[in-house]
């Protein structure tokens, strides 16, 4: 398959580490992108970005420090909005998908060992 | 749940018509959609949009004049490019998901019967 189309699970397939998204597709500024998620990421924020969660296999809640948790399942999408801080958290493997503009830094502007760059995200595309 | 969370199948559940997107979040300027449809939509291009189609149930084809059909089932995702003519063709009834700049027209620049006005897309919103 070409960039840009393609099967979902066929995407995840090529996903081992989690929290590491993988870009599936770009379009108008944005990026789709599917990851593997377990544990919690960190505390952080995007400036300047909304960042949409749907969930695709498995269970997330979205942390907030100045709101309520949001617990998502299987099929559900939240938005978080852009410049609140929030924690992604899933007690067992979670599949997800993300809508971001591509610029999106996953940890914000927090750098810890989970952290991957946008060059690492979309390693994939350049081979 | 407010707006920007949700679940994909409640959402569906609330579309009746075929070919009349439901906007269910909006971010960075982009809306993501549902949209439940069936036969043909009509022949049309997005001058300065992309569109990311994600097929959620069923099988949709996106015809092209100028390049090879796309065919998807459920799972499968596929990006038009701005700027290229496409029609959208589901022999059955097919769930979809858009991904689009909130100004997109989903039939361009053309006007059919199915066309549907952005107000009517989100007017669930202003409810």
């Amino acid at each position: 398959m070409s960039f840009n189309t393609g099967t979902i699970k066929d995407e995840f397939a090529h996903v081992d580490d989690h929290w590491s998204p993988r870009v599936i597709a770009d379009l108008n500024g944005q990026s789709v992108k599917v990851a593997k998620v377990k544990d919690h990421l960190t505390w952080h924020s995007h400036r300047d970005e909304d960042e949409l969660f749907l969930i695709w296999k498995g269970e997330l809640t979205i942390e907030y420090r100045d709101r309520p948790h949001v617990h998502m399942k299987a099929g559900d999408f939240h938005v978080v909005p852009k410049g609140v801080e929030h924690n992604p958290v899933a007690a067992d493997e979670c599949w997800i998908l993300l809508f971001e503009p591509s610029e999106t830094k996953h940890t914000g502007d927090v750098v810890v060992e989970k952290t991957r760059t946008l060059e690492t995200q979309r390693s994939h595309l350049s081979a």
